[in-house]
């Protein structure tokens, strides 16, 4: 990896960061390629994105940024433009600066998602899915499983105005029932990251043939994809969505 | 090289840069020491510099900044606080964050002349030294001339009142004559980064024994440098300079 003056550069713009597996894997990306380009974490704490970014615009060789908590919603108002998935959403993970020098944002969570169930053999159309937390990864992987063509979504989240928002939006219902009638339950809150975390949902309630999967890559194998597997179901983690992710990421990004 | 989200983050703030060494060179320091630790070069264009430190100092993990053209100057009037050679010089090449928060810059071009004459084994005191150009590197040089107890220091510039304006601060003669009396000549100008640029002056004026001196790093061997070495004078060359001044800068910014 040989970094000149002449690098173009990227940033990853989040706070914290010091667990984000963005930087390791794109810096690999760009030194197996033998591009002269990097991928920089930046911790914007909450409440500075709006100043950084204005900031970041003004340096040449910088193309791109990711985005990841507590700025994603935030960076959806500062591009000049939405592709469709990131207006949807009303959220967005990446943005670059266009031929024209405008910025356009993307929101590629959902994609990462629907592409973490493909590498693991699962076709979600048709599929009945049940979502544990409203957030905005719930609300990007609802809009991709939609485009998919799922069969129906339910969702519950702690916060009941922020869970019937999501259900009007997806057209789904929201249920304070257990997903035990679900084929498809997709842990979205940041249970599992903490250690002594509750489960966010009892696995022993689910049907054999459940999909049961989960977001974050630290740790990969959470307690409650543990469970499961205890269980015997099938499982996609956090990584499967983060590898899927950034290869649609290369592309946006118009990386070899 | 492993970059993670733990990275701390150090940034070269310049333009143009696709020229510059110094993110090869302490990217390659990093990794040699396997510091998770970044040197990004950030093309800043004239007139930015405020907005863009601004934003700089809200990122967390943002340790320091190198600076080089156009924005020494501009750089000195932004930190909170000035070390004596960047007081002196008016104009810093590194800012670092110190423990109470506060940016704290410093010039440290001087230095890295100094040590290129050291390394070429040439002690300066006693010497006549003669500058040719009187902008900030040559203000640089010159106040460190000065501690290390040169002779006499004569300069010339094209533009007259900046010549004087030198002239007064290290309290030097300016000269239209030939830098013909001078143990040794640096070349300050811009005058040979350029290919067909015209000698910054004529080198076979100079009696034997003088040492030429250049600040570019590209090409390392300037025409006058090449003139110089073929009339069997000693020299030393923008490069030496630059390898003085990193050791400098790492000892700045606490680098093991």
């Amino acid at each position: 990896m040989k970094i000149t003056g002449a690098a173009r550069v990227y940033c990853l713009l989040g706070d914290p960061l010091h667990k984000a597996r963005t930087p390791e894997h794109f810096n690999g990306f760009f030194a197996a390629r033998a591009m002269d380009a990097l991928m920089v974490p930046l911790e914007v704490p909450d409440g500075q994105l709006r100043a950084v970014f204005d900031a970041l615009k003004r340096i040449k060789n910088l193309d791109g940024v990711i985005v990841t908590m507590p700025h994603k919603a935030g960076m959806a108002a500062l591009v000049d433009r939405l592709a469709p998935n990131g207006r949807n959403v009303g959220a967005i993970n990446a943005a670059r600066r266009g031929a024209d020098g405008r910025w356009i944002g993307d929101m590629f969570d959902g994609q990462g998602y629907t592409g973490a169930l493909r590498g693991r053999g699962v076709d979600p159309s048709g599929k009945r899915v049940h979502l544990v937390g409203a957030g905005a990864v719930a609300r990007a992987i609802g809009f991709a499983l939609l485009e998919q063509g799922v069969a129906a979504i339910t969702l519950t989240d702690l916060d009941r105005a922020r869970a019937d928002a999501l259900a009007a939006a997806l057209k789904a219902s929201t249920s304070a029932q257990t997903p035990a009638d679900a084929d498809i339950v997709i842990n979205c809150t940041p249970l599992g990251m903490q250690e002594g975390d509750p489960l966010p949902f009892d696995p022993a309630q689910l049907k054999p043939g459940t999909v049961v999967s989960d977001v974050t890559t630290k740790p990969e194998i959470t307690p409650l994809l543990a469970a499961a597997q205890a269980r015997g179901l099938a499982i996609s983690t956090g990584r499967d969505m983060f590898e899927a992710q950034a290869d649609a990421l290369a592309r946006f990004f118009g990386w070899p």
